[in-house]
């Protein structure tokens, strides 16, 4: 039994736990009741459980091929899968109707992505790209862009790239030599080097869309000296089909620890020609509106590749029969027992079920704020959605990759020497997982971000509206006796994410690294705080099914897990919090020589 | 610049913390004073970075390749430094003197395989499984397989194995299904098939001698139904040269993660000659005399890999210029600073050294441990010795190659994007360093020992002895101001393994499952004390040659990681603390069919 695309969890959150149904008033939602929704993610299911994951381990095992003239042929079965995936509709779901997209909720289409990256991440990242080309286009280009582009991109029939990291360039953007030559037609000459470019050169579409950065010649140093360009494989016609052979090219394929099945381009543009999206000198404005996005859609691959993990290491544990339980034998006319009986592997599959099911609520719930930040037609809703988006989309990056490698590493010590083997999907999990910390901002570059920037901004609204929200409902649940553990626990939690908030606040200003130093301790604290909250949302959700009778052992399970959760998973709070508050001291003594 | 061996770190452990100058009445000991030991671990350290770092990508790149006829190809280069390494006396330098070893102290011999292992490990694992060999042979054999064995095993003129695991068998060698049966001139036929045998086919030595559990006809079922046999690869002649060819055949080789360069070969023994080792039906006693050692030495190759990751990590980001430090620029005449500057980075190889630091001095003190065990006149010493090496083996094993995979993924979190693709080094310290965590018995199965066993083995007497020994240590040094903060910490973790303690000893009886659920909470939370135990000795003597003038800056340096450990690793005790004392309950509620 390969990986089981986990709907019953999703149509849990989307139903019981954030009420989608709420908010039928609402565009996309509108056209989006549960019925529909719950359909969606069938069909989705299916087709990432039939399709894409029958894949993985081809895309793993034979990767990409680069050939001498530059091209790049996608492993055995991407091609037909993506030509499935794009007849399907489905990388239309979440694009706006005006330029042919299906308009559904973020969060809807979050449970899809979510499918189809745990199926198979490598491949997931095509459209995953191309929609992030889309994003920058729609939020920085004009209107004869969005016209020309958008709706090639929206439905898959085109592919999109971002291209942003140099040699000398991955975070520092400033450092960025790429050249851009005004001509005489209103287009530019690009030239330069780009590295690292996943999707960059393949065969899955006719047509491939970049997006560049470069510096414009004059444009003065550094970050403020950047622009975005768009620059297409082959130059769209007269009629939008593509037209001439532009002069971007893949020079070779990265050989990498994972995600085989994408290719990672050398890029290298020859006088290429570009078009300036939005203004000059301003791309990197652009350029993080989809780069937000994006790093949501990296927190979700970091969920996605540990519930694979967790399902494959799950089904290796009833699986295998080795020795017998402390407490005497459970399979005794076999052998021996399941591993399933040992406390210890049940330890590695109960973290990995206390902080995916948490994971994937936080990811929905904060996708949900998305939603209502771009639909919701009260002002004071939209911000505390935008709050929340940039509040949070660090933690959601950083955490979630974060716990999603430790859970993959994990699922492979359940295996035991299998999966240290590559007969089993254990190795491809740990080592495509691993990307997911680096790209799109490492995460200690996301870590910086929330304590740098999201925690002050608007003197500190955003942290303090969640810190508020917690809380409230605390307030709001506390005669409900059943939820007192999660309570208690969430409770003790903001306690302490807000002793390190106020800390931060406190001695960053006098010195910078005391902030991040602590950077990383503050968001694994808030990620906890996060996943506390969230358990206490679903407790009241199970809770309330099993008060009202139903006997479905979904529902006792996820109080169970819950549990575990608080008495597990929690505690760890408390070493975040003791360590942020000894600040840079220690953390810099260290002569640089000394290393 | 790449690996370079710690021999500073060896000198300091050697010298300053553990006074082995103080042993030189013991066997061996005697035979290397300081000066012989200096020289030693430069002649090793240079071998090591000359022959064996050079050929680690090499045997990673292009792995081991199997031919049709059962034989196997190391990878190039591997043979003649093979060959240089068994010319050059270094498998010889623990062995024993009366079967051709030079009789090295333990602790000495540890520091030059640290440094083999960190250079290459797939490489240093043929050796290392000769020694196992060797070890096995010398517990259990008769005088005449010593006689035979022991002197080609000792110089590495032979390789040697262990056969153990079998498809439907890993870590419940109670279920071996090889057969042996008797024959008339007192020899066994050996036949059954094992798996996952490293080294257990190679061309770099003339003959290989496999250590082969199996079962006799008619013996017990389970673990008291087994025997160990040796099965070489052809059989000895009269005068013992690799004579007749044994029928024992390599299948094929294992596609794995990591360690490519080291052959994990699938082992056929059709009607194999063998020779009973030890007594009928217990061979699993002699065999876990070697993999006691051969867990020590796992750990130290977690350790290793560790190391070697760091100083990869520590040089990309003394070398890589990205951004800007936090408190203004430190190479302002520069494009960007280095990445050194960033706390987040300094963060990731702080915690690496910290550990690595200390975790190499708990493996040093811990074989010392050893030495004293076997050689020391005291039978008080000899016992103490024992006592620890056996409570300390299953910490040793699952906590530094926890922390080693763990700095291995820092490693690579520092290098960025780079860590991922092959052209840098981190992506094989990270693969090559996950198999220790789960080969010699997965750490979950080290942790299940710890608590099961060893904790109250002779009334808990090691364990005990071992608090007391940190109580002493504490109240002796007390009156030292400049160690105040390492024996509150010490004192402090010492407190928290001794309330896990004594809860397990009281919960654990009446539901072993507790013991089971908090094994490896337990087992961090030891370990975590060890090292604070450590950076207490280290700090004392760092601080006495401060205190006497000596400029050193590695003295300074020491007393700062070690501030670090104290502030930014040690708090993790209590949540491993506070997990422990939860019991088994939430682990295992969920029923079996809710995985």
């Amino acid at each position: 039994m390969s990986y089981q695309p986990p709907v019953r969890e999703h149509l849990f959150l989307l139903k019981d736990v954030l009420g989608i149904e709420t908010y039928s008033n609402l565009p996309g939602f509108a056209d989006a009741p549960m019925d529909v929704v719950e359909q969606i993610l069938d069909e989705s299911a299916k087709f990432c459980a039939e399709v894409l994951a029958p894949l993985n381990a081809v895309g793993d095992k034979q990767g990409c091929v680069w050939h001498s003239d530059g091209s790049v042929t996608t492993p055995p079965g991407f091609k037909e899968a993506y030509r499935q995936f794009v007849d399907g509709g489905w990388p239309a779901l979440g694009s706006e109707t005006e330029y042919g997209g299906q308009g559904l909720p973020a969060v809807v289409n979050l449970a899809c992505n979510e499918m189809s990256s745990s199926s198979n991440m490598a491949f997931s990242m095509y459209p995953g790209l191309t929609h992030g080309a889309y994003s920058a286009i729609l939020a920085g280009g004009s209107d004869a862009q969005k016209q020309l582009y958008l709706p090639k991109l929206a439905t898959g029939e085109w592919g999109g790239t971002m291209n942003l990291t140099e040699p000398q360039c991955g975070t520092d953007l400033g450092l960025i030599r790429t050249k851009a030559t005004p001509a005489s037609d209103g287009t530019y000459r690009i030239s330069g080097q780009k590295i690292w470019i996943s999707s960059g050169e393949h065969d899955l579409a006719p047509n491939i869309i970049h997006l560049v950065l470069a510096r414009i010649e004059g444009a003065p140093a550094g970050v403020r000296g950047i622009s975005l360009f768009v620059v297409p494989k082959f130059l769209p016609d007269a009629e939008g089909k593509p037209g001439q052979r532009n002069s971007v090219k893949c020079l070779g394929l990265e050989e990498k620890m994972g995600i085989h099945g994408n290719a990672t381009c050398v890029m290298s543009h020859e006088e290429a020609t570009g078009w300036l999206v939005g203004e000059e000198n301003r791309g990197l404005q652009v350029m993080f509106v989809m780069m937000n996005e994006e790093r949501l859609g990296v927190g979700m691959q970091g969920l996605a590749q540990g519930e694979a993990a967790y399902q494959a290491a799950a089904q290796f544990a009833r699986d295998r029969l080795q020795g017998r339980s402390l407490t005497g034998p459970k399979n005794p006319d076999g052998p021996a027992d399941s591993i399933l009986v040992h406390p210890d592997v049940r330890r590695m599959l109960m973290d990995a079920r206390a902080v995916l099911e948490a994971g994937r609520a936080f990811l929905f719930w904060s996708a949900l704020h998305g939603d209502l930040a771009q639909r919701h037609p009260d002002e004071a809703v939209r911000q505390k959605g935008e709050d929340y988006m940039a509040l949070l989309t660090p933690v959601l990056k950083a955490f979630l990759t974060e716990r999603g490698f430790a859970i993959a590493s994990d699922a492979m010590q359940v295996h035991g020497g299998s999966g240290f083997t590559e007969h089993f999907p254990a190795s491809q999990y740990l080592r495509d997982s691993r990307i997911a910390m680096i790209y799109e901002g490492a995460n200690g570059v996301q870590a910086l971000d929330l304590v740098g920037r999201k925690l002050g901004a608007h003197g500190g609204r955003a942290v303090m509206t969640f810190l508020a929200e917690i809380d409230a409902f605390v307030a709001d649940n506390g005669s409900d006796e059943t939820l007192k553990p999660f309570l208690d626990g969430l409770a003790g939690a903001k306690a302490q994410l807000l002793e390190g908030t106020l800390w931060l606040m406190q001695n960053g200003p006098a010195n910078p690294d005391n902030a991040g130093a602590g950077s990383m301790d503050y968001l694994r604290l808030f990620g906890l705080t996060g996943l506390a909250y969230m358990w206490a949302l679903m407790a009241k959700a199970a809770n309330a099914k099993v008060t009202a009778g139903d006997a479905d052992p979904f529902y006792a399970a996820k109080l169970t897990v819950g549990r575990y959760f608080l008495q597990r998973v929690l505690p760890d709070t408390g070493a975040a919090l003791a360590k942020l508050k000894t600040g840079a001291e220690a953390v810099m003594a260290l002569p640089a020589d000394a290393f």
